[in-house]
């Protein structure tokens, strides 16, 4: 995209080695790779590293780091790792000043590798609701983060990075004392389970699957197009919000939402238009043959889905450009 | 595959054009595109069938049936066309002997086009549990498709191919007189969901997702693993079955189901291994970078997220051959 080749040397966040190889291929130098790392993975770190690639790894217990302290010692290269914390109980990570942090960083050092930091992924803002929640949880991710660096500092182990990361608390955080990074993602394209959220509008959400009118069954109210879950994805991250936009919600070609239109259904190419439950909206003149944009729940599953996107600007019905992606690992 | 490369004629269901192409590509000749045909695409169809490919489409309205005589017309080709019948309410499809139907079929033929015969895809069929609710849904399926046809050739219309599908119902089914052809495609590997309705053992299960333990969080009963919804896909298929799976069901590398181990979580790229609720079996030891295989719920959702096969035989841990796989439209 134009504006990383702007910044050729990154930094970047990837969430596959793969990911790490090809924007390593296309100058991007200081990359984090940030899922816990896998000891197995570590040749294709140290492979990335050897190119002069700043890759950093993260973990969270004492054989992730007494693995990469091998690695090190083996390549003759200090790879540099950050902890990974839990703030909030959703996933990986190591309790915020949980004494196993030391342990953790002393392993790395000792071992001949680097300490690098600390990060978190607060994944418990995606249950937020709201300004005040999306703060406390920007702060409850801004205060895991420091007091551990100052932890491992007091230590007097070096801790000079300190990410915290997640769209939601990103664009809510009232404060960032000692937060050195800040990592997110799907601010790039938004999706309806930011816009549930109360992080973006409808209309920020700058990704959507054109699809074609294949059928109807008007006496069921439903309107069929050849958009499924392979073209969607099965994310139904809006289910649990205050508005349940089913599988997605249904736009013109000229991306005007269709009033109360959602995607209630999809099979594997087949995707089902009805009105949301209790909607008092006419169900609309759709032909067959009519294109329609849907809006995902989750614009990085529907994306993962994709080869390509098709880039349009005022203009909806002209493709100004195609930008290839990949996929696997 | 073998099987397809020892009939290079055919036939084959595909639900893409892209898939039509591909086939045809290698050489199969006589291709159902089993989803709605949209006019649209009607330019991609007459390309494959001057190559020599008999490719037949399917519709269930009358302005399908005029685009696609409009089309043969204009390629001076008798685009051969199935009538889709909604034998269960479950998508898209004619109601069984509606008198639509004649309407449809003589569209085609004074349009220009071919009335080849009717289909169903019995996807009610998925929610049937036990032998003889399956049977039934088949049978259902069967009577549709059959009255159909027989309704079709009193108005005198030619009907040759009375063409019925769904996994769950070709294995049930215990009366095919008067079917032609009978589709089925998620057999080819079974899954969880099969599994779940009854069609086959878990045993029977010929796909699976290696993934790679990346951590614990010991105190919540969890392991982390390097597989998430990049990897499994986001299918709940058996979340409304009487068992469970969450987003599959862990098995060590060699293929041993480990005792009520489940993915219950799943992120982009993490997936979360819990014990099944009420589960009273010891949660396994499994330390960073032991090797699990998961079995999806459903093949096909999990297949498309991955750009290729690793076949493996009796020896778990060789890879005997790699299957390119192809995804988009």
């Amino acid at each position: 995209m134009p504006g990383l080749l702007q910044r050729p040397g990154g930094p970047i966040t990837v969430s596959t080695l793969k990911e790490a190889e090809q924007f390593a291929a296309i100058g991007l130098r200081d990359i984090l790779y940030a899922v816990g790392i896998e000891p197995g993975k570590l040749t294709r770190v140290a492979a990335l590293r050897r190119q002069g690639v700043d890759l950093c790894v993260i973990l969270d217990s004492l054989e992730q780091a007494q693995a990469v302290a091998a690695a090190a010692r083996a390549t003759n290269d200090r790879i540099p790792a950050l902890i990974e914390l839990d703030p909030d109980g959703h996933r990986a990570g190591v309790a915020p000043r949980d004494p196993r942090l030391v342990q953790i960083g002393a392993a790395l050092i000792s071992g001949g590798a680097e300490l690098r930091g600390v990060m978190t992924h607060s994944g418990g803002s995606y249950s937020c609701r709201g300004g005040d929640q999306l703060s406390a949880a920007a702060e409850r991710e801004r205060s895991a983060a420091v007091g551990s660096a100052e932890m491992l500092r007091a230590a007097g182990m070096p801790c000079p990075v300190v990410s915290v990361g997640s769209t939601p608390a990103a664009l809510s955080a009232r404060d960032l004392t000692g937060v050195t990074e800040v990592r997110a993602g799907v601010f790039v394209f938004f999706d309806l389970v930011m816009a549930g959220i109360g992080v973006c509008a409808i209309d920020d959400i700058a990704i959507s699957v054109l699809a074609s009118v294949i059928g109807h069954q008007r006496q069921r109210g439903q309107i069929l197009v050849d958009a499924g879950w392979t073209a969607l994805s099965r994310d139904r991250g809006t289910a649990d919000q205050p508005v349940d936009q089913g599988y997605g919600l249904v736009c013109d070609q000229a991306g005007r939402v269709l009033t109360d239109c959602i995607l209630t259904a999809v099979n594997q190419e087949h995707g089902i238009i009805s009105l949301r439950p209790g909607s008092g909206a006419p169900l609309p003149e759709l032909p067959v043959g009519a294109r329609v944009r849907i809006l995902p729940n989750h614009a990085c599953a529907t994306a993962t889905q994709h080869g390509e996107y098709a880039v349009v600007g005022a203009d909806p019905e002209r493709v100004a450009a195609v930008w290839r992606r990949f996929s696997g690992w």
